[in-house]
This record gives structure tokens, C-alpha cells and sequence, in this order.
């Protein structure tokens, strides 16, 4: 925000007073995203574009420093592998390497292996994993092996791609989501993509994750953060599985060191409604809010992530001109289209939630 | 040798009286192949094809039952992955699997994954994993890490295939070939396959072997067996790590207690030179033999495997019509064509093998 054409506030003061136990910095600021998988990945991709179009460093990148925690719920080891879909999505989709027709996994992908495995009767059939995909898991779980912690390892795996975005498991933790149906209990990915969410879930459970810490490149990157956006991922399976939620149903309890840490984030945070005219934007966001007992709309969200005055998560909150402008104390709102329609639109909805942030403190 | 096309005589008395332990059985003999990589499976595939046409079943298969004990000596991990070449080509050459034109892995294969792992600088870059091999390697270090034996996993392997072979590891233990070179020492694949065994190797080290216990499936197959054949495969780091090897400048140790069943196996034990006119058939078996002090010809590895009659392994040798007769007290000699030029001779070649067999002891 120290840059020339900042026309906004600065965020913070200790920004524009250098007062920052780093040293000298960049002149950009410094943004972190909350996200999840693809719809995240997508929303990643606008706040990199806006940021290389206002804070350009002459080469086509930016002096902003642009860091994405991820949530690790959808996690789970399968055949010797530790696969990490939402890690994946993000980092494909900042690498050029998503495929985006299909929606998941990389582009120019092939499934020889999958196919040798289920001739075997290994792994998961329903749960198809590309060739390139696979060396991309080959990799990440020989590093696990060898003692890396799951950031050094996502560290590693990035350093291949030249994403110009620092990509941070929420927590170096196993804490997997797992999905309770009936009397019986399942993964996630079982219940999302084999069964594709029917019947509904029970509850989410996260074993685990009352005692996991956030990452510390999670926890250094809220704390150093002049901006926070929550991306318009499903607000229970990928944010909620990361900072917690709670409705009159049941609850998911995230990881309590990064809910406290966003707390006590001095930078603004301005989340993305992920349901347009009452509908998810992707994915079945609808199945898993009722799983918690909370309406599919843009205002009962709002009031589940909770406003940081009264001890919640959002400063301000985005959502669609399709949605009725529920006023919510505490939490400032923005109605603009929220489709996903290019990267140029992605980015300009970037923009307007990172304006919102600046507004938030100025 | 109970069936009607049986003209020589019978192997053992205990088969025409039937005195076994596992009640009735079927007409066709039971015959154990010691194999290595390739050249083993070429052979094995010979001796399949001789079985078939001796003893068949009238469905296309044969009545005789065939064990193949193979070498685990190259076995290795790799990025997480369980590799095991020699039990990979036989099963690949026995399925019709084996890319016989390249001389390794399998047919139709791309490399995809391989190409992925390097960029992310995971595995070796000079040993290539096929993708479909992958599928392979991926579903045994599954079955593996989930606590099955070796010998389990390579039935579940097979049970893909319809091998009418019982394929068998020579031990369940991680006994790997490792080799020295001046100062330094490596794996054997990494000498054989990235160094191409120059410079040559000081000695063949192989951890825990001396402690190592023959698999249950390779002591029962060697105690039922009416015929032992030894396949032309390299005598030092094939048919030496299982059964042990020494020459006058170093030995290799081998598994004792396989050598030990061998010895008290009541079957004729015949092998295959794998010199013809002075030299290997295949691989670096002249390198593998310099480094114990021995010379790569016919009657100097027959003197190393040793007469049966003096402690050693070997009832009858074959050799190739191209090479010096020798005699060697305590083993017969038959001389005849040795080169595998087409499935039809290799088979012929094994029917004579195994006639010298029925020989030998009639």
C-alpha cells in the first residue's frame, strides 16, 4: 500500500512506518487467503491477477506477498500415498496445470496407474488418480517418509512451479474429516465422492484436530498479514474444518489455535459469500450447512463465521446482487456479481474485497 | 512321469508309489525352476511351453505343476515403493506382459509418473519406472506395508495374471545384493543399471543373508520337487545371491538354508550354462564373475555351483555346443544348443534338461 498507485488508506500503520520485524519490505501488501479446494484455487487465481495489475514488480509478477492457507481435511493416505486434494487444486490451478474443463486434477492427465491398480484390487475404484497426479503423490509422500513436515513438503512441491504465492497447509497435523452416517463412520472423500453426499451427514467429525496446531507458516502468515479474505469454498468442509463453525445442529471444531490466531490478526478479514441467489456457487455446500443445521444463504453464513467484534471471524463480508443485504451488526457488507466468469472478473471481485479490507481499517 | 507319454524312467520311487504327503496328485511331475531376471523368464517360459506339450491337460494347460524360485537380491525401495525386478519379469514374461523388445519392464508402457518424480527431483532419474509397472510396485507396497509376506503379495500379484506357475521369492527378508567399489558402496541396481558395472566391483555384499530364511513356499516346492533346474541366469548376483557363490578372489553368501534344502532335496538339480562360446548370454555376468575370481566359462561356473556328490548343487550341466566339454567329476555333461531363438527351441533345450534330469537319477 506504500506503492504509488494505492489510492486507499494503509492498512495498518506499522505497514507505512516500516515498524516490521522483517526489515526492509516489499511495497505491496502482504494478503492471506483462506481456502479450500478448486473454488478457492479459482478465487487464488483473481487475488494473484489483482495483485500483479496494482502492485506490478516490472517483471510481471508482484512486490505483494500473496500467502494461501489451505484446508487438509479432505487429506487421507491411499495406497502408500498421502493425497492432498485441496493442497493440489491450489497449487494446479496457480501452476497452469488444473484441469479446468473437468474441474479437478491436472490437464493432459492420463489414469494408466489407476487402472493397473483396480485390475489389482488396490486403492479405491470410485476414486480414479491421474498419472501426473500420482507422481506429484510419489513425491509428497517420499518426503513425508523421510520426516519432512507437511509444509516443507508442500514448500518442496511448489518450489517446481513458480507460483509467486506461498502455499501453507493449515496445520502439518493428520486431522482428516471424517463424515458420520448413521451408525456408520466414513472418510470424507467416501462420502463426498463415492456417494456424492447421499445420504446426508450425520455429523462431521475431526479427530484429532482439538489438539492439532495451525502450521507455523499459517501462523506467521496471519500474524504479518495486512489484508485476510476468507475465499467462497464450502464454509463446512474447507473453512470450517480449518477455523471451526458451529450451528443449532452440530459443529465442526477446526483447529482452536488457528480460529485464535485469525482473532487476534491485526489485518482486516473479508469473506466471499459462496452462495449466489440462494444456491452454492459449486460443490454441495447446501448438504453439508444442513448437516449443522444452518440455511444455505448468504446472511446465515455470514452469522455462522460470526463478526469479529463479537469474537467471530468476518470484518466484512461479500455477496451476490442476486441476495437479499441482510444487515448483520458488525460486519460490513458489499453486494457485486460474484460469478466467476474470467480471471479478469475473479480479479476485479478480488479487488473489491480487498478495497472492503482497506475500507474496514481506514 | 506316471502319465502315458512318459518314456524315461521314473525321477524318484516315492512319485510312482505314491507316497507323498498331499495324497493324489496329478500325472504331470512337479518342477522347480531357480531363476533371475530375463533370462530366467525366457527359460521359464521354455520350460512352461515343454510342460504344456508333455504333460497336457487337455484345456491347454499341463497337469505338471511349475515353481518358479526367483532372486530378490535386486529388490529395492524406492520413493515409497517396494521394486522387485527379477520377480517383475518373470511374472511380466509368464503373463505375456514383458516388452521383449526393450528387455525390460512391460509392453505398451509410458512414462509418465517417472517423468513427474524427476521434476520433482524424487527416485533416481536413471532408473525409469514404467507407469504401468508403477501399478505393480504401488500395489505390492500396499499388500506389503499391510503386513503380507512377500510370497503372499507375489500370489496376489499372479492371481491377476493366470500364470499356471507358482512364482516364489527366495526369502520373505529384505536381503538385498550390495556392492563394493574402492571406498565406496551401493546398491546393486545402482552399480548394474547407472554405473553399467564399470568400474567393476570389488565384492558383492549382501546385509542379513547369512540370517535369512528361504520362504516357506521355496523350501516346500524344493522338498516336493521331482526336477530342479537351474536357469541360465548371471551365476554370481541371480543364482549366487540365493544359493551362494564362492571363487578363489571373493564369495557372495547367499541364503544358507536354501542352499542347505538344495543339498537334501531328493530331485536332480541340472543348470544351464549361461556362457555360450566364452561368453555371457546376456548381462554382465563376466564382470560379476571377475569380481569372485572366476572365469566366465561353461566348466568354471559348473566347478563353482559344484557336484551334488561333493556338497555342491549340481547333478547335470548343459552346454553349449560352442564351448570345450570339460569333464567335471560328479556332474554329467550334455552338449546341444544352447541360444533361445524361438519358444519352440527354448522349450526344446528344457525337455533335454529335463531328460538329463530324468537321467541322472534313472
Amino acid at each position: 500500500m506504500t506503492g504509488p498507485r494505492v489510492t486507499g488508506p494503509s492498512v495498518t500503520d506499522r505497514h507505512v512506518t516500516g515498524q516490521r520485524e522483517t526489515g526492509p519490505r516489499e511495497t505491496g501488501p502482504r494478503v492471506v487467503v483462506l481456502s479450500g479446494g478448486v473454488g478457492g484455487a479459482k478465487f487464488t487465481l483473481g487475488v494473484r491477477e489483482f495483485l500483479r495489475q496494482r502492485w506490478p514488480d516490472g517483471e510481471g509478477e508482484t512486490t505483494a506477498e500473496l500467502s494461501v492457507i489451505c484446508n487438509v481435511g479432505d487429506d487421507f493416505w491411499l495406497a502408500g500415498m498421502r493425497i492432498t486434494p485441496d493442497l493440489d487444486s491450489v497449487m494446479y490451478h496457480l501452476a497452469g496445470e488444473a484441469d479446468t474443463e473437468r474441474g479437478w486434477g491436472r490437464k493432459d492427465e492420463s489414469e494408466r496407474v489407476s487402472a493397473e491398480m483396480t485390475a489389482y484390487g488396490v486403492g479405491w475404484p470410485w476414486f480414479t488418480l491421474g498419472d501426473l497426479d500420482i507422481g506429484t503423490h510419489i513425491a509428497r509422500s517420499t518426503w513425508l517418509r523421510e520426516g519432512l513436515t507437511l509444509s516443507e513438503v508442500v514448500t518442496r512441491l511448489c518450489a517446481r512451479w513458480q507460483l509467486s504465492t506461498k502455499l501453507i497447509p493449515a496445520t502439518d497435523a493428520e486431522v482428516e474429516t471424517r463424515v458420520r452416517v448413521g451408525a456408520t463412520e466414513m472418510h470424507f472423500e467416501e462420502w463426498w465422492v463415492r456417494l456424492r453426499g447421499n445420504p446426508g451427514a450425520d455429523a462431521f467429525v475431526q479427530p484429532g484436530a482439538a489438539e492439532a496446531v495451525p502450521s507455523p507458516g499459517a501462523l506467521a502468515a496471519i500474524a504479518a498479514a495486512d489484508v485476510i479474505l476468507v475465499a467462497p469454498s464450502n464454509p463446512v468442509v474447507s473453512i470450517g474444518t480449518m477455523i471451526g463453525l458451529s450451528g443449532p445442529a452440530s459443529a465442526v471444531p477446526g483447529i482452536p489455535g488457528l480460529r485464535d490466531a485469525l482473532r487476534a490478526a491485526e489485518a482486516p478479514i473479508v469473506g466471499l459469500s459462496p452462495v449466489i441467489a440462494g444456491k452454492p456457487l459449486r460443490g454441495m455446500a447446501d448438504i453439508c450447512l444442513a448437516t449443522l443445521g444452518i440455511e444455505a444463504d448468504s446472511a446465515a453464513i455470514a452469522r455462522a463465521y460470526g463478526a469479529r467484534s463479537a469474537g467471530g471471524l468476518l470484518d466484512g463480508w461479500l455477496i451476490d446482487e442476486a441476495d437479499a443485504a441482510v444487515e448483520l451488526p458488525g460486519i460490513r457488507l458489499l453486494q457485486r456479481p460474484l460469478l466467476f466468469t474470467s480471471l479478469a472478473e475473479t480479479a476485479a471481485i478480488a479487488a473489491d474485497a480487498f478495497e472492503m479490507a482497506l475500507a474496514v481499517r481506514g
